[in-house]
C-alpha cells in the first residue's frame, strides 16, 4: 500500500506547509482531508533530523528551539519584494495594540512578544480578505519577521499576558481587538472582532477546576503555548487554561460552571482545523478532550464502534483493523486528530467517495450543552425514526453547539485488494465521461477518482522531478479502486480500461497493483501542493461546485486574470466535486488578490457551490458563509446557536458571522 | 428479477392487510420499507376482479362499492368471540360523541357517517395501546362493524361535518375529542387529544385559497374522502380542504396565510404512512404535494437528482435507470409515495443496508417553513460545510418543522447482476456469524441480509403452502448481492458459501441466480407478514436493536407469554438490526396485548433500541418516544418544533408529544 499521510512523526518544518516562501512541503496526499498534506516524510526529507510531532499537535517538540533559523534562512533565499498596502499596516497595528479602541493593557505588548518560538523571520502571514492560505511572500517575513508573525496573532491584543500569573493576566485582558476588513456577500465590508463581555478567569475560578479536575487543569504557559495557536499558525489566543476532563460528567460539570459564572470555553481535540476553529481567540478557557481516548465498545458482527471523542483517528483505525474492519474516514492529520474533531467538523476526507460523509456513517453522539446538560443521542442503531435527528446538528457545528464526549460509528469492512490507474484525457468533458463510465464499470469498488490538469503535472515534474509515465494529455485523473478480490478487481479495471481506451476517452495510461508503484502514481497527485509551493506565492481556494462546472472555474480565473499570474492551476477530488484552485505568483501582489476575491467567491454562489468543501468556517471563513448559504439559512443557524447556547460561552467568534442583533457593523 | 412490491396497481382488499382478521393479505416483501406488503399480487390473487389503486392512495377506486361485503364475508368467516374491555367501549362511546366533553356537534354524528366507504362490517380495529397494528379479531367488527369503524375515526368527533357544507361544518367543529389512554414511559398513563385552538375555517379562507390556487383547493368530499383517512384506515380526520400547489411560491403563500390566520395545516404525499402522519386528525388543511411532481435536474456524471417533492418514487426510479442509476432507497410504497414524504419520514426500506440512510444520499432540501418563509439549502454537493447543516432537521420530522418542497438526492449506480442464497443456520449466534462472515467476504456486493426464524418456515408452509427448499433449521438467512459483474459475484457467493458451510456456521442451503427462483426465495421471506394473518390475531412490533440482541428479545417475550400466546416469531432486516416481532394469539386479548405492553418497549429500552425502526412516530407512536429518546432530547425537540413553529399550525398532534407547559395531563 501506498504511504498515507499520517501527522504522528513530522517535524517544526511542516508548519509552514501552506506557505509558498518556503521550501519545506509535504509530499503528502495535499488537502485530502481536514489537515492535509502533512505527512511523515515531511520531516524524513524535507528537514532531516525533523523532530516527531506527537499525537498532541505541537506538544512533542514540534516547536523545538533552532527551527527559526532553517525557516529564516528559507525565507532570505526566496526573499521577494513586497508591496506595503492598507491592510497589511492595519494589521500590523492591531498587533500592535495600537488600532483597537482596547484600554491600554492590549497596547502593552511587547514587541517579540507575540512571536512563536522558533518562528521570527517566517513568511507566516495570513491572506488577509479569504480563508485560503495565500501568502504574501518571503519578503513580508524577511524585512519585518517579528511583525508578520504579531500580524498573524489576529486576536492576541492579550497575547503578552500569556507568560504572566493569573491574576495579572485576567486584569489586563484587552476587550477589542481588530480583524482585517472582509468583504461580504452584498457589499457588506468590515470586520472588527471584539471581546465579548465574558467574564476574565479569576483565582476562584481556577481553585474550582482544581479542584474539579485535580492535576488536570493547567495554567502552564508552555502547555499552554500550543494549544492557544492553531496548526498553521494563522490564529493565535492567549487562554490561561487548559482543562483536560476524562469523563463526561467533568465536562458537564466544567460546562454547568462556566455557564454559570459567564466564562467562554473553546473545546479542542487533536487541533488539526485549517480555519482556526480550535483555538481560543481572546482568553477563552481550553476544554482538551486529550484525555477522553477510551474505547467503549465495538461490535464485531455489526462494525460499530462507540468510543469516547479524544480517541484518536489512527489508533482507533488500527482497532478496528485488528477485527477486520476499517474506519469511515481517513485524514492527512489522522495521527493527531480526535474522532470527537472530526465529528465536530464533519471531516471529508480521503475515504468520502466510497463511504459516504460522516452523517450517514455517525450513528450516535453524546453531547454536552453550554449550561452543562448531557444529551445523550449516544445509540449503535442504523434505524431510528422516533423524533427529529438531533446529533446531525452537532456534525459540523465546530464546537459552537456543544461539545461532543462520545461518538457511535459504523465502520465498513477492510477492503482486501487495491488497484490504481493514472490516465491522460484530452479534455475536461473527456474526464467527466470517464468518471461516469467508471462509476457505471467499477461502481461498487471504486473508491478514488482524482483530476489533475497538465499544468500540475508541469509543476509536479518541474520543481520535484517527478516522472509522468503518461505524458502530453491536457488532463491526468487517478483512478483507484478497493474491494474483498483482488482478481475480480483487477478484470473490472481492465475492462474498464478497454473501454475507455476503445472509445478514446482516455489516450494513454498505466496501471499499478504493487505498493511501491501505487505509491509512485499517488505522489503525483499528492506532491502538487508542494511542488506549487515552489512555483512561487499560492492563494489557494478550496471549493466545491457540481461536478460538471467544475473546471470552468479555472479556465475562467486563468482568463480573467491573464499575464498577472504566473500560473492557475485546478486539481482534486472529482469524485466529491471538490476542486482545488490554486494561483500562483512571482510575489504576493494585492491587485492579484482583488482580482482573485472576491470573484472566486461570488463565481461558486453563483453555480451553488460551497466556499469550504471540508475544512469548515471556523474563525477564518465565518464571514464568508453567506457566499454559500442564503441569509435565511445564516439567520436560522444564529437562533439555533441562541437556543442552545444563550450565552454564547462555546467557541465564541467561529462558524457564524455575529447575529444581526449584536453586530456591530 | 423477482417482483418488487409497488403500490401503483392494487386493490380495495389490501386496507385490511395488517389485520388479521381479513384473508385478502399481501404477498409482498412485508415491512420492507415505510408501507410494508402493499403488493400488485394482492389484487391479482386475494381478490380477483379487485380494482387499481392509483398513485393517490385511494382515489383511483380504492374505496369503491362492492368490497365491504367481501371484507365482511371474511370477517365472517374468520370470526372469534371477543372480550369485551374497557378500552373498546370507551373507544365505541368517544366515536359515537357520548364520553368527550365536546360540543353537541360532536355527539350529533349520525349512525354510520363515520363509515368508510365499502368498510362496514370490516375488522378495522386499530390496537389501542401500540403503533404496531394488533387487531382484535374479526369478531368485533361483524358484530358492529359501523362502531368500529366509527371508533378508528379517534379523532373524528367532527367527522359527520365533512360531507356538509362548509359554513355549516365549520361552525360545528369539535373542540375535544378522546383517544385510548396510552402508558407512556415513566408510568405516564393516559392521553386526550384534545383540538387545538387553531382558528376554523372561513369563507373568507376559503375564498383566499381559491384564489391563490385557482381549481386547485378543493372542498369536493369525494376528493377529501381518501385524504381524511390514512392507508391503514386506523386514522381519520375530517378536513374540509384540499390544496394543491404546484409551485414553491404557491406553499410559500399558502403557509404564510395560514400562519396569520392561525390556519393548522397537514402536508401530505402520497400519504402511505403507517402511522398516521400524513392525515389530518381535526379539521387540519391537507397541503398536498401531489401536484408538485416536476423534475429539475439530473447530473448524468455524479448522478445526483434534483426535483420537485411530489415526484412519485417509482416514477423517479425509471427515470433514473433509463440513465444507468438507481435510486438509493425502494419502498413497498414506491408506486404511490412521493420523495418529498419520504424525505419526511426519514423513509429505510430494502436498500438502506447496501446505499445507507437519507441522512447520507439527500445533498438538499427546500423547505417552506410555518410562517411561508423559504428555506434553500437545494445544494447539489457532496462536501459542503459552510454553516449547520439545516436540512438535517428536516430529514425525519415527518412535516412538524416545515414542507418540503424539493430534494436533491445522490443515485448509486444501477446494479447489474443480482444472486440470492437461502441458508440454514443451527442457533442465533451462528447466524450472526454468518454475517460476520458475509460482510467480510461479500463486503461490497452485500446487499441484503434477511433473516427468519423456523416458526416463520412453519407458519408460510402451513398457511401458505410455500415450499422451503431448506428444512431442519431453527433459523435461515437470505442473503442478495447485487453489482457490477455477475461471475464476480457468483465467484464471492461461492466463496463464501464454501467458507460457512466447511466451518459448520451454516448447514444447508440453495442459491438463486436466475428470476425465477430469486422470486420464489424471496417470497418466503416476504410472505411471512401474510402467513402470520392466516394464524390469528397479530400483534406487531417493529424494533431496531443492537444486532446482538436482535432474537433475545423473541426468545424473552416468548418465555414471558408461554401458552398465552399461539406463536412468537421473529424476522427482519438482521443487516439492519431492524427486528420485526410478531405474536399471534386465537383472539384477540387484552390481557395477551397487556403482558406485551409496556414490556416489550421497556425491553427495546434497556438494550438503547429504538420502537420505530423506519415508520416514524407520526400520531399513533407520539406518545412513545421517551423509550427511545431520553427526556432531555425530547425537550430539545419540543424547543425546536417552538422555535420553527410557534403558533404549532404545521402537522399539529404529530412526531412529538405536547410540550410540558401545554400538557393538559
Amino acid at each position: 500500500m501506498r504511504g498515507r499521510p499520517a501527522l504522528g512523526p513530522s517535524s517544526p518544518a511542516c508548519w509552514w506547509e501552506l506557505h509558498p516562501g518556503g521550501s519545506a512541503v509535504p509530499r503528502g496526499r495535499a488537502e485530502g482531508g481536514q489537515a492535509s498534506g502533512r505527512t511523515p516524510e515531511l520531516s524524513g526529507s524535507a528537514v532531516p533530523g525533523g523532530r516527531a510531532l506527537g499525537p498532541g499537535g505541537f506538544r512533542a517538540g514540534g516547536r523545538a528551539p533552532g527551527t527559526s533559523g532553517r525557516a529564516g534562512a528559507r525565507t532570505q533565499r526566496l526573499g521577494r519584494p513586497e508591496r506595503a498596502n492598507t491592510r497589511t499596516q492595519r494589521l500590523r497595528r492591531a498587533a500592535l495594540g495600537r488600532a483597537g479602541p482596547g484600554p491600554s493593557g492590549a497596547g502593552s505588548v511587547p514587541p517579540g512578544a507575540l512571536s512563536p518560538r522558533g518562528c521570527a523571520g517566517a513568511p507566516c502571514v495570513w491572506a488577509s480578505r479569504s480563508g485560503a492560505v495565500a501568502s504574501k511572500g518571503g519578503t513580508v517575513a524577511s524585512g519585518a519577521g517579528a511583525v508578520a508573525s504579531k500580524a498573524l496573532a489576529v486576536a492576541s491584543g492579550t497575547g503578552a499576558v500569556a507568560s504572566k500569573a493569573l491574576a495579572v493576566a485576567s486584569r489586563r485582558l484587552a476587550p477589542r481587538c481588530w480583524w482585517p476588513r472582509c468583504p461580504g456577500p452584498g457589499g457588506r465590508r468590515g470586520l472588527r472582532v471584539q471581546r465579548l463581555p465574558f467574564a476574565p478567569l479569576s483565582p476562584g475560578d481556577l481553585a474550582f477546576f482544581e479542584r474539579a479536575l485535580p492535576g488536570r487543569a493547567s495554567t502552564d504557559p508552555a502547555e499552554l503555548e500550543p494549544r492557544n495557536v492553531d496548526w498553521l499558525r494563522s490564529v493565535r489566543g492567549s487562554s490561561q487554561l487548559l482543562l483536560k476532563p476524562q469523563t463526561t460528567a467533568e465536562v458537564s460539570q466544567v460546562l454547568r460552571y462556566c455557564y454559570e459564572k459567564n466564562l467562554a470555553v473553546t473545546p479542542q481535540g487533536g487541533n488539526t482545523g485549517l480555519v482556526g476553529g480550535s483555538v481560543p481567540i481572546f482568553d477563552e478557557i481550553i476544554l482538551s478532550t486529550a484525555l477522553m481516548n477510551r474505547i467503549i465498545s465495538f461490535d464485531k458482527v455489526s462494525g460499530i464502534l462507540v468510543c469516547q471523542a479524544g480517541c484518536i483517528l489512527e489508533k482507533l483505525n488500527e482497532y478496528v483493523e485488528e477485527q477486520g474492519f476499517t474506519m469511515p474516514l481517513d485524514l492527512g492529520a489522522k495521527g493527531s486528530c480526535h474522532i470527537g474533531g472530526n465529528v465536530a467538523t464533519n471531516a471529508g476526507g480521503l475515504r468520502l467517495l466510497r463511504y459516504g460523509s460522516l452523517r450517514g456513517t455517525v450513528l450516535g453522539l453524546e453531547v454536552v450543552l453550554a449550561d452543562g446538560s448531557v444529551l445523550d443521542c449516544l445509540t449503535s442503531l442504523r434505524k431510528d425514526n422516533t423524533g427529529y435527528d438531533l446529533k446531525q446538528l452537532f456534525i459540523g457545528s465546530e464546537g459552537t453547539l456543544g461539545v461532543i464526549t462520545a461518538v457511535s460509528i459504523l465502520c465498513p469492512q477492510k477492503p482486501k485488494a487495491v488497484n490504481l490507474a493514472f490516465l491522460g484525457c484530452q479534455s475536461f468533458p473527456k474526464v467527466l465521461e470517464t468518471f461516469r463510465t467508471c462509476r457505471a464499470m467499477l461502481g461498487e469498488i471504486l473508491s478514488a477518482f482524482e483530476f489533475m490538469d497538465e499544468k500540475c503535472m508541469e509543476l509536479v515534474e518541474k520543481h520535484l522531478k517527478l516522472s509522468n509515465p503518461v505524458t502530453g494529455s491536457p488532463f491526468y485523473v487517478l483512478i483507484e479502486t478497493s474491494g474483498s478480490n483482488s482478481t475480480h478487481d483487477e478484470e473490472k479495471l481492465n475492462g474498464f480500461l478497454e473501454q475507455v481506451m476503445t472509445s478514446g476517452l482516455v489516450t494513454d495510461g498505466t496501471v499499478a497493483t504493487d505498493d511501491k508503484k501505487i505509491k509512485a502514481l499517488w505522489s503525483l497527485r499528492e506532491r502538487i501542493t508542494e511542488a506549487l509551493t515552489h512555483d512561487g506565492c499560492v492563494y489557494k481556494y478550496d471549493i466545491s461546485l457540481p461536478v460538471g462546472k467544475l473546471y470552468d472555474l479555472v479556465m475562467d480565473m486563468r482568463a480573467r486574470l491573464g499575464q498577472s499570474a504566473k500560473n492557475v492551476v485546478g486539481y482534486g477530488h472529482l469524485g466529491d466535486g471538490n476542486l482545488h484552485l490554486n494561483i500562483t505568483s512571482e510575489s504576493y501582489s494585492h491587485s492579484l488578490l482583488a482580482a482573485i476575491e472576491p470573484f472566486v467567491y461570488e463565481w461558486t454562489a453563483r453555480c451553488h457551490g460551497s466556499i469550504s468543501a471540508e475544512h469548515g468556517l471556523g474563525f477564518k471563513k465565518k464571514q464568508f458563509i453567506e457566499y454559500s448559504k442564503p441569509r435565511e439559512a445564516v439567520r436560522l443557524m444564529q437562533r439555533f446557536k441562541a437556543m442552545l447556547d444563550p450565552k454564547g460561552i462555546l467557541n465564541p467568534y467561529k462558524t457564524l458571522p455575529p447575529a444581526p442583533k449584536s453586530d456591530t457593523h
